[in-house]
């Protein structure tokens, strides 16, 4: 009796779900040390203790009327003051508290967002591979998620293939950059040329083109890779942004959305994401989380830690002769398998109790997304199973 | 170039905005303790100490890595297992945390169990007055909302007249209980007529028709009242509660969804309700507001205060000539107007600095809502303002 089109996803989500349950039920039967899930983006860094300090001072110091209360749908204005200060400093901006949106994590701020911008029946486009639950985003809006083929090996997004996807209907371009699955890092060049795309299909079309790029992964990049600042390429860009992943607080659901003021319709969008954040049942992100990721926003878990990883699985996994390319950010391996059917080799690589999620779930087929958010050792006792696959299918 | 559909929202939302406007221009002007604003459901208590101690507490005991990371999302067991305990203990469920979800707020738990339980083009029933978002919900899922007209003048709502508003595209009834705006408590006779309503229509249509009951205000009752427990009453009864009220955290966006094990496709719905708060970018309840309200589900705040405001106000109303049903729960007051035109009372009341709600935003014109969520000085400030509005009114 749960509705038809739940049901269907029900379906899809069991895949997932009996992901969880395979790693719960192998760690049981082998031990926890000796299961390897590289399934789940879940950090495995705890949040830095100034998130702690920092809260306990906030519910010490703070008026507990003001703190726990109804405050604007848009978020607390200190919090979005001290925010927009951060990336003016990072950044060069010119914001203040109008420009950022304090939301419930990026995952939230997105969907009040395309509530905002997507009348059903409109596209949304997005690069393969891509993070899977932009489909279910567009879907709860009445819009389709059209995705432009992956641009293999280097996965930076190909410009012409973007062009050949815009249509009449397209009215947002959404990216994850640095990219979960690839954890490749989308490059200025690589953004200019999204951007002149859009420019002329704008023109064209006589209408805006939003493009919105999602950061969770802003913080996470390696040998001096940087992450483009896109509002300085192409005018009507927003920002999503979630402390997830640079705090490690994926549990406390905050973030923001940041636009500039020259955005087309700024004012109408800004009213209309309170509007949305309202009518979609978020209301406001949580008061106490909006203060202290406000006050922490500048900080981030110790990178090293994931480039250690990131290095030590890259090298070995492509010395055994695994394809893929180096990320420079987030933290995702995204690796193309021996055998073309990924589901196939995600089933057989668990005979060596490592966890995998197939690429077929990003929308890129034969290719396999590695979560190196684990322990080092997670990673040292895996390396043999990795081998012994790739030796398997040399040898099939 | 925001959507169409949100251009009409935003443009009814102005209203609404603008209500805030002028208090803040009246305001200005007036000072702050001349203005008598019983516009918002803000509770004015703050949120009792134990939630800044318990806070702390969790902060302090709890590992980082635990309290910040992602979770299921239907939220911590632990959390979960003391909810239901509380329930079992109050009113005699049998739950464990399996029957319990947690969510972003009621209106965030709402939301995600209409998307589990609605298939685009099907209805949802309530009654009037309801809650003005309850139209945004069920729009949200691509479904109408159906009104049953308002029982004038004792509000508990008319099970003849709600058998008459069911059809075979009747998958949901929404109820708020006790209700807003009217305050008034749907009583156990009401509930059970309600259910023999519908236990009659699933037989007659040969499906589940869910009974919804939004109950944030469920502890904030008077005079003895007490609020059914629908489970009681009726299989297919799932609650949403929220901690806003209870314990003044309306900015913390913490709640739970309760069921039974019996109700129709029970485990389905549990676990696409996990699906839905994915899908829709709750994800989860924040954790750290789980682990706090979960040990302080039994308290509340200091319910008499509101008693106090509810007897002033509905005493030195009643005596001026106004008419209203004495509200035995929440804390607003649903008040007559001396003129069919609620829209016009609200503009000229104004004129004595009081801020009102036309019951016309609750599906019920001629009716004000008075949020007596204040100070004591507020309702003593604009009772003067109330008395000269009905003597304008009578020798008009």
């Amino acid at each position: 009796m749960i509705s038809e089109k739940m049901s269907k996803l029900l379906e899809r989500s069991a895949a997932m779900s009996s992901m969880y349950t395979e790693s719960a039920r192998l760690k049981e039967k082998y031990g926890a040390e000796n299961v390897y899930d590289f399934g789940m983006g879940n950090p495995n860094l705890p949040a830095p203790d100034s998130i702690r300090e920092t809260s306990i001072r906030v519910l010490q110091e703070t008026d507990p009327w003001y703190l726990h209360h109804y405050m604007p749908n848009n978020g607390f204005p200190e919090a979005r003051e001290k925010i927009a200060a951060s990336l003016n400093r990072r950044f060069g901006e010119h914001f203040d508290a109008n420009n950022i949106m304090m939301c419930t994590g990026a995952a939230g701020g997105l969907n009040c967002l395309l509530k905002v911008l997507m009348d059903p029946g409109q596209e949304i486009l997005t690069f393969a591979p891509y993070f899977g639950e932009y489909d279910r985003y567009a879907d709860n809006v009445g819009c389709t998620l059209t995705t432009v083929p992956p641009n293999i090996p280097t996965f930076q997004p190909d410009p012409a293939a973007l062009e050949k996807c815009v249509t009449e209907k397209t009215r947002a371009v959404l990216i994850d950059n640095p990219n979960n699955p690839t954890g490749v890092v989308y490059n200025e060049e690589t953004i200019r040329a999204i951007a002149a795309v859009l420019a002329k299909k704008e023109q064209e079309y006589g209408h805006a083109i939003y493009l919105i790029s999602d950061e969770p992964y802003r913080e996470l990049v390696f040998d001096g890779a940087s992450v483009p600042w896109i509002p300085n390429d192409y005018k009507n860009t927003i920002v999503a942004y979630s402390f997830s992943k640079s705090l490690s607080l994926p549990g406390d659901r905050i973030g923001y959305l940041a636009l500039r003021s020259e955005v087309e319709d700024f004012e109408n969008i800004v009213a209309a994401v309170a509007v949305a954040t309202r009518i979609t049942g978020f209301i406001n992100a949580s008061g106490l989380q909006q203060l202290v990721c406000a006050k922490c926003c500048d900080e981030t878990v110790d990178i090293s830690f994931y480039d250690k990883n990131r290095k030590r699985l890259y090298d070995a996994l492509t010395a055994y002769g695994y394809e893929m390319p180096k990320p420079e950010g987030a933290f995702y391996l995204f690796m193309k398998t021996p055998t073309e059917n990924d589901l196939e080799f995600v089933e057989k690589i668990k005979e060596h109790r490592i966890l995998l999620t197939p690429g077929s779930g990003f929308g890129c087929p034969g290719y396999v997304r590695i979560a190196y958010c684990v322990a080092p050792e997670t990673i040292e006792g895996a390396l043999p199973g990795f081998k012994a696959m790739m030796e398997y299918y040399k040898n099939k």
